[in-house]
This record gives structure tokens, C-alpha cells and sequence, in this order.
């Protein structure tokens, strides 16, 4: 691609480097940028830089926060008994906005990975243990992807809860909600059958 | 959407202001950003706001330069006798990396649109007849979009040429290459039989 100027392509290269961007939608963002009032992106870069640098983790449950602890550990309405293990914060972000959950997180800021090099000492799983510890924890909510590094940290992590002795749960696996179950692969469908639940009928 | 940060939060709503990008992409950039490492976000920010306060338009043809005259007037080997008129810098973008056109370019910067208060005035129509008053140029040839305005704008841009005795001609409309015959819509397939060209069989 020729570019008319060296900053616009400046720009283009790094738009382009965000996931899911190529150089044309990058080159459409930089032109409509242009077009805009010079604020417009002042205020874009602005907020990205300050994001990056006064972003903080949360000292409780590594989630991401403006402060040293999160709103959601700092929330005293909050069921302080029952603790969600999870992958990152957009995990976090992702049951927030269920508005099914009111207990509390932790994240491990990642999976179990061998062909990634990332070993249970690279995650947050020793402070989860000492979260326990302390006694106010009465359930671990295991809500990690359903493939097999997910998998395979809920299994390790399920292991170095067992002689806290608090109670282990996993997210349920199943067909998704309006799903047919034509559609759903055998694996999914196998496991709904295997994990199958009480019908609750009113 | 609930968020963890007041930073992140105003991260997103920026990012979101961006054309085709809604909340939840905006969410995923940011937290892809919040991954990286912090000079990505900074060399991102950076070439925004340089881009934007430093890109200037082209004394002569009025595209976007970095410097006062762009590159492609700048360059001598370029066929000065041709001048390509479109809407706005991306075309020039557009016809440049087709490889297909060696001549200058002469951007109006919009086309005439009374529903959005656009007149000839407020584009560069005048500094074009400008351009052609100095006898170097001998054909205009109208690049510009085949709908309403564009059509307008073309009729008055080749109204006002009409004294100064160039040639001007505007780029085809027909069959896009590779479209096929029964999905062409009938206002197309009709002015591409209008507008049939010699078959040149070799």
C-alpha cells in the first residue's frame, strides 16, 4: 500500500498492530481521525496513555482497578464467602455483566499453558490459597474456559484447594442457552447428559 | 457495561467514538492493550496525535502531505498534463494503488450535498480552474462517487471548465470486474450499454 505521508502510515502501522485490524480498516480509522476535530484525537490518545500507565491490579484478586484495591473486593454489599477463579479481568467484566453473581474474584492472570512455558508458579494460584486461609471463604466458584488449558488449571487448582477443605465448584458445561441441540457437538452434548440436573418445574 | 476502572471506562468510550467500533471490540483493544507492553500503547498514542497535528494538505492539489507540496506533485516523472479530480484523500489512496494512473490529482475535499449545507463554495473548485488557468494541464478526467452528489458535483465541476477548453472525461461506470451479468442491478447493466467501448481483440 503507498501512503501520501510518512505519519499517516506511522499511524496505519501502529492502528494495524491492534487485534483483528489490518492496514485498510487502519487506514480508515487514521483518515476519519482527519476528518475530525484535532480534540477528537487528543482525547483518544490521551486516555489510551493514561490507561496504560495508572491502571493498577487489584492487591486482593489481581483483577484491574484505579486503585490499590478493586470496587468489587472494596464493595461491602458484597457475599464475601463465595470466591469466582478466573482466567483475566475481561472474565470478570463478562459475569459482572450477568448480573447473576454477588460474591467476590480471583483472577489467575492465566491458564495452565506447557506450550506457552506457563506453569502453575505463573499464576495467582498460591495467593488463592492464602485468600482461603484466612477463613472468611467458604465456596471456590472454578468459572475457567472449557478447553483443555482451562481444564487443566481447574484440575490444579482444585488440587491445591483440597486440604483448605472449602468447597469446590465448577461453571456449568452444557448446551448454550437458545441453542439447538442438533448443532451441539457430541463432546458438549455427552457432557449435558453426563452433568444433567433436577428439572425444576413450578 | 460495568467496569472495574474509571481509566478503562473512559479508554472505551474513546475508542468507541471510532467508526464501526462498538463498546465490546473497544473493550477487547483495551484490554489487549493492557496486556502488551507499555510502549505499544505509547507508540499508539504518540503517532495519533503527531499524525494529526503535524499532516498538512498539499498547496497544490490540496491531498494530505507532510510536507507543504505532497509527493506526488513534488515528482517530476508524473504526467503533468492530467489531472484526476476526486472527493477526498482516501481516493487519491484508491486510484494510487490500482498502479493505473501516472497524472496529478486535484482533491475537492467533499462533493456538493444541499442536505448537509455543502455548496461549491466550500470545496475547491476555483482553485482547480486556477490550476488549469496556467495552461500546464489538458485533460480533467472526474473521479468521483456514482451517486447523487457525486453526479452533481461532477455536472458543475464540468460546467465551470467548460470556458477554459480542456478536456474532461469521468472514469466508467459499468460492471464491476468479476461481477456477473443477472446480479448487476438495472441502472448499472443500463448506462453500461449506453456507455459500450470498442472491443479491442488482439
Amino acid at each position: 500500500m503507498n501512503f501520501p505521508s510518512k505519519l499517516i502510515e506511522d499511524a496505519v502501522n501502529e492502528i494495524s498492530r491492534l487485534p483483528g485490524i489490518g492496514k485498510k480498516t487502519a487506514l480508515r480509522l487514521a483518515l476519519h481521525l482527519l476528518k475530525q476535530h484535532e480534540a477528537i484525537t487528543s482525547a483518544l490518545a490521551l486516555s489510551l496513555t493514561r490507561m496504560r500507565e495508572e491502571v493498577k491490579y487489584c492487591s486482593q484478586c489481581h483483577s484491574l482497578s484505579d486503585e490499590d484495591t478493586c470496587s468489587i473486593c472494596q464493595n461491602q454489599k458484597r457475599d464475601r464467602s463465595v470466591v469466582c477463579v478466573v482466567e483475566d479481568s475481561g472474565d470478570v467484566l463478562a459475569i459482572e455483566n450477568t448480573n447473576q453473581y454477588q460474591g467476590l474474584y480471583h483472577v489467575l492472570g492465566g491458564v495452565i499453558s506447557p506450550i506457552q512455558g506457563i506453569g502453575p508458579e505463573q499464576l495467582h494460584c498460591e495467593r488463592l490459597v492464602e485468600r482461603i486461609s484466612k477463613g472468611e471463604i467458604k465456596e471456590v466458584i472454578l468459572a475457567l474456559s472449557a478447553t483443555m488449558e482451562g481444564d487443566t488449571t481447574s484440575f490444579y487448582v482444585g488440587k491445591i484447594l483440597k486440604p483448605t477443605g472449602v468447597k469446590v465448584s465448577s461453571i456449568a458445561r452444557g448446551i448454550p442457552v437458545g441453542g439447538e441441540l442438533e448443532f451441539t457437538d457430541e463432546v458438549t452434548l455427552g457432557r449435558s447428559i453426563l452433568t444433567r440436573i433436577n428439572y425444576a418445574q413450578e
